[in-house]
């Protein structure tokens, strides 16, 4: 059995609380938060918590054997890295950290220290994204052409983070799991509609040397909300539908085919296939309570978890580029090619 | 009533043909193909009608007032010049040429000879899109933010054009329209899934000079058709959705506003008001059908077309902008100036 | 090639006009209806067909083998059996006759003449309905325990028929076709909102010796379409859609089994199953289309049409035994037993 | 401060407790239940909460005021009865008692008591059907013709109530609600596929001495779920969809008129408006929440609830007239006339 302490206990945090709470072979210790009305509400709820305002009290208890950052983006290096050097395996919220320098950092603690760091991008944990990995990895769809995702609604405008952050993290994620391959050059186009606040929407392409390419549409500012992505193949297509209540994952046998049919010569080369549409069923457990137990067993047996602090780091390197060139109004920025696995890198 | 002689009987002029025949005023005098077959079916339908494979045939009759260009867009160039050098009122299709400068000259040479010269940018003159007019017009949107449209299917690849001049021509021909506003820049995404076709898929973001930002998601390659436009404004919304039988056009009375609650000022300065929504009633009538009364009512009475020449012209010029962007991977292009009300232009 | 003439140029004959003259093997001969201007749209469109008042001249026409009855249903007998004495073969609309007995008449006539007598009931020819027989004939469903229809609109009102003849028609041929059984007694609760014109809504249930059940929601006071149909097994469902555009047959893997775990004896006894959702393309040809050439094939090798006179006079008895239940709320009315198979019926 | 004890905590139980536990003016004092696991659940997340298996302790606690039951149906009435006699307000979940002589007497003994008496009729207190009933009060559909419900999905089979009591109970209460009219007869077809086990189907008809007539579609046999409404009037229809997220309720400004044009005299009678649709925005505060408030207001005040004993027992003689006519195959059946208005009853 280990022993968890949250640090904040905001909008998320009382999910992972619930979820921890729930999971075999973990057991919440502590909650931290500095809001007190909070801290009275985790002792409503779960009266044998400790609760305290200082996130140390949760570092310093020698029993606590991991510690889960759900605090702004702001704060998750700072905090991440002292649980770390405590010695306590790390739960972060994603996006990671402001920066890819500071995520560089992480990822080196965590491995110095021999710690699991595992960076809460809940979607890769889904029963509909992992049956989208399931078949994309059997090659049911062929040559992977184009991944385009639309995730909008009329949501609260944040502080701290632009749209890029809050909503195409989810996407940046995604793709980094489905697929083999890293985008190298992203351009964005994105705006802020109300001066001194963060982009309220982008539309942002990556660009893959396999000639894949993706598009995420976010937006703050619409007025229903949709959540849609397609994958197209040379073989199949997928689109997926996270609002749809049972069939969120349709597979297309559609795909594009050539012919050299020679009375064709002068016509078009491309020939169409379509054919049947096939719902599979989803696994429908909360993605939250698999993605604990994972953690569970990659503290247990020393394993890497799927969002692993090296993900974590690829998606706010993406991050940064895509707000680069979303600042030069679409000018296509190279993805920071100093990744992880090509060796340490200096701060 | 007026005579008119249609160039080109393949997918669009059947159309063309139909509609003109039950146009009030309108009379089709003849129809040029280079297919003989075409003309047999055209002979079947039409018993009265003159069919050709010498369109200048139906140039040299003086008793035709009109000539439509239903040809391969190669074509639409040295076919609408030949019909306005002899006279005739001009009646072409999207996109008007295949180079800006082209449409310069057919643009100077109508306004030489007074003759009228509509470009058949046909979506412009259904009842969801003059509706959509007529809201924003009356400013019930308040400032429009953002213009988002997916256009895509799995559609028949074209030899000669790209999916920008097939699909997100139309959007270029709406927002001329319902915008008193032109773009000042434009970042594409596209590719080429098949080497040696034209490019199948494009992420087109248009940059206003009033903060607006319009998207167009076009592409020949998705499982399913999907024709969906979404504009959103500081204090409607409205979401268009062309597959919708009945109700395509809703306005939802969401709007953001800003706040200077003093209680609020460590928060967020952006409010949201939700609201009821509105789906009009459209009237039905067959674009086309519009289109030609319209036709008919600038030649009788010397208007000017919505979708005249400068409207073509400057569709034209924001393709040749976009697909230019599209070839450097994103980098912002800025949209030619040189505009019609300018001044002539010299070739 | 066999010559047709078809009498009434009203609502549907149109249709069956067009068709026919691109059926391989039907050649239209003549078209007959009592307004001349309709005549006079047919020889625009048909310069090569007779037309006349005179529906007469159509049957003492020895070069035409066939007939096609397309007028008010309170005509349908009169001039089948007129076309039958004539030697024609016969192609009625649906439903085949205001009553019973004269359906009975009209299947006595054309057995005694041997010629074939086709009923219009389209649906059954359509790609959806003919891919839902498919599977119901492979037992895909297991037993079939349930036909759950809803056709809904805001329609026009008709003078001479009342909603079930008009819509429940419908899934009255369906039923026939789909299952191997026939109805034993029919409760239907209708209802006239305005006196002195046929029923407008009425909600019918077919009772079935082997348990299943059968109902048909129809109105012509609905403010949307629907078109929707499902069938329910013990091991697998369909829904049909008609509205939809490319997925209107669903099959779902869902069923219901039974348990006889003892840990669960004072539990419920049922145990339900979900699985994959599965969509099979279906053939797009027009229905019309492969009901003309079945009716080709029909008349050349001497075989009985799927919907024959069997089936119309079935479901004749139908809406008669329907109507009947509906003047006295609801009572059970059973289904007139008096089947063609079963021997000669004495007028 | 009220207080109150709950009877139940198997599947409802819980949500009124974590309701009640947030109304304010209503304390949680305590809760009964024969099993001893859902109490220890019950005192993990309410500390505060007395937990028993003897509901009587429950009645005999004189600091209650009010004793809510949520037990199965069969235990209702005595369960009910004792907590009345015990001079408790009582809350009662729905379908009130199994026979309408039991409702009959907890009507009485509440009247008797000067107790009130609510049943949880819970859908009454959605926003959605408070916003129809608002429409239909204003008389804006003009007159009501029908009333029509799709309530379909895969349930779990109950082993003590068959679909009628599980399912139409909603639309028995919603229309009692809606409509100042009662029915007079209803007629249903319905039937049960497995032996041993309740209805798990029926067509409900219910007519109305106005002409108005309502059907109802329940089933827990349907692939899919519908939860679906239309009302329709001679001015304007409603639909209201409950699984659509945000726009559940649509008023369709489309209606029937009649014309008295000559022209038309030997035509339909019937003309049809159509116009536009409109989506009210609705009150999204849960339904209990509002109830709760509801039935603190009416101890308060000695109202009488929008649910109370005598809408619950009309509920139930339409549960009771319903099953008659299912059992004979959809005869019509007179709904009981001793309505509680007319008089008290002897049992």
């Amino acid at each position: 059995m280990f022993k968890i302490g949250i640090i904040g206990y905001g909008y998320w945090g009382p999910n992972l609380v619930r979820n921890f709470a729930e999971t075999p072979g973990l057991e919440v210790a502590g909650v931290a938060d500095l809001d007190q009305k909070r801290l009275e509400t985790v002792q409503k709820r779960y009266p044998g918590v400790i609760t305290t305002t200082r996130f140390q009290d949760l570092l310093e208890d020698p029993s606590i054997d991991a510690i889960a950052v759900a605090t702004p983006v702001s704060t998750h290096f700072e905090l991440g890295m002292a649980a770390l050097k405590a010695g306590k395996h790390l739960w972060i919220e994603k996006p990671m950290t402001e920066t890819s320098l500071q995520a560089h950092k992480l990822v080196d603690e965590a491995e110095k220290r021999k710690r699991v760091l595992i960076v809460d991008h809940t979607f890769v944990y889904t029963g509909a994204v992992r049956k989208m990995a399931e078949i994309i990895q059997a090659e049911d769809l062929g040559n992977v052409y184009y991944y385009d995702s639309i995730r909008v609604n009329l949501g609260l405008f944040q502080r701290d983070v632009s749209v890029i952050s809050d909503l195409a993290v989810h996407d940046f994620s995604i793709l980094d799991y489905l697929l083999g391959e890293q985008p190298v050059e992203v351009s964005v186009a994105g705006t802020n509609h109300f001066p001194g606040t963060p982009e309220n929407l982008a539309y942002i392409s990556l660009f893959y040397d396999s000639g894949m390419i993706a598009h995420c549409n976010v937006s703050w500012l619409a007025p229903v909300k949709v959540r849609q992505i397609l994958v197209g193949g040379s073989k199949k297509m997928i689109t997926y539908d996270d609002l749809e209540p049972s069939e969120k994952i349709k597979v297309y046998d559609k795909g594009v085919s050539f012919t050299d049919d020679p009375q064709k010569i002068y016509q078009m080369r491309v020939g169409y296939r379509t054919g049947d549409m096939w719902a599979p069923q989803l696994d429908t457990t909360e993605a939250l309570r698999i993605e604990g137990e994972h953690f569970v067993d990659c503290i247990e047996n020393g394993k890497a978890p799927l969002t692993d602090g090296s993900l974590g780091l690829r998606v706010v390197e993406l991050i940064e580029a895509a707000t680069r060139s979303m600042n030069e109004r679409g000018r296509s920025v190279k993805v920071n090619g100093t990744r992880m696995w090509q060796g340490r890198v200096v701060a």
